[in-house]
């Protein structure tokens, strides 16, 4: 019975050259699919809601296979997560509809960038932050942050441009905040650009510290110019921590 | 000028030998007194609350040692971390009186075990928390830790049993309770023998998921044998969280 399966998956980025399939190299599609081929006996492509880049992690990545199987997806989980090093977890398994497509049917997704903002560091967490040695004023960054949200197109945050689609994007949230000794920064939008996130947030790092006015964002959105934008943060910051679909993505 | 300083440490114990100094090991005294060395330009002994074994981590583990420098302690914590690989991190460091020696002062420490206690694994926190793969029931094993608490010979707690000293120890606070996918064991005592909270963990579990009684417990603290106590819980859910020194000890 062949059947398509929709799974969440969390993993650590730290390792992985990220998503996508390299020959010769580590990544947590391969890593996947070859679970899946010792579960099932045949190998299945697996199709993610996006690619996500080398060092960058996932608390809730969703992904879609075509299995034939009679496994219950619970089974399923458990067989695949025992073929799975330490780095990568099935959180959910479902079966949905035959249609369903974990890359075209995604509506929105939710990245996370995290910054600790301290000149001293956090060994337990040193993974899965950036690390500033200053303060920062995650107030000032929420403001200047507001001027991207809402549909704009943000070719001065993509690191490759020219490319041969649009740039517009409709950014649903933004929020900055700080929760205990870190800053977060949750982005929300219908769609990102190559380095989205990690251009947003080494630009309101420049105006957390001071070094840029918060109104220096509205004017590097207007240039459409990425050598303007702030640098991008590094990749060990960033979780993709939510992808939506429609209500009828299950079966 | 020789002062005495006291550092409260921080470090993630996965890939260390433990504290102690061990020829070709890499353990976090060997990392501390080479960090120390290059900023003091002379080696000094690194005297630490307790040692750790491999793989336990600490929040706040306590040292001391002699310095000849005029650097005031906040610039000397500045330079001891940027000498530090990144999985050791000093958080404070103060100058105490010549007197004050972190071994022999301590008056009490308190050591946390932390168990995932779900099917599905959490790649973020693999290296910091031992994995049980079914619920268990935090409210019976605290219950069961009750009769720990208090002074009592704690031999059945002990791996290296007979030993040459007394196995009598006090344990001021013993507190089980879920935090999240988490149970947080937490034992505070005025000492503790060796691996006796990861054997107290072990025990625990026991009761957790159902495999023994609640009396359990009792019956084994009465027999002081270690061979009917519970297994050694992995290192990697143990965490030194805090020393305590009579109010006297800093300068």
């Amino acid at each position: 019975m062949m059947r398509n399966f929709k799974l969440t998956v969390s993993y650590d980025g730290t390792d992985f050259s990220g998503w996508q399939f390299q020959p010769g190299q580590r990544t947590v599609q391969e890593a996947l699919e070859q679970a899946i081929a010792t579960v099932l006996g045949a190998r299945s492509h697996v199709n993610a809601s996006g690619r996500t880049d080398a060092g960058v992690h996932a608390v809730a990545q969703v992904v879609n296979f075509r299995g034939e199987t009679r496994l219950p997806p619970e089974t399923l989980l458990r067989a695949i997560n025992s073929n799975l090093p330490p780095d990568v977890v099935v959180r959910e398994a479902c079966v949905v509809s035959d249609s369903f497509d974990a890359t075209r049917d995604a509506v929105r997704k939710m990245y996370r960038y995290v910054i600790r903002d301290n000149p001293v560091g956090d060994p337990f967490q040193r993974r899965y932050q950036a690390w500033i040695f200053q303060r920062l004023d995650p107030a000032a960054m929420a403001r200047a942050a507001q001027v991207l949200a809402g549909k704009h197109d943000f070719r001065s945050f993509e690191s490759e441009w020219p490319n041969r689609t649009s740039s517009v994007r409709t950014i649903t949230r933004l929020d900055v905040r700080r929760v205990d000794e870190q800053i977060c920064i949750d982005v929300e939008a219908d769609g990102f650009l190559y380095n989205m996130v990690r251009a947003i947030a080494g630009t309101l790092i420049n105006v957390g510290r001071g070094f840029w006015p918060e109104a220096k964002v509205a004017e590097i959105l207007a240039a459409e110019d990425r050598n303007i934008a702030g640098p991008t943060a590094p990749a060990c910051g960033l979780f993709l921590m939510q992808v939506t679909y429609p209500a009828s993505g299950a079966a």
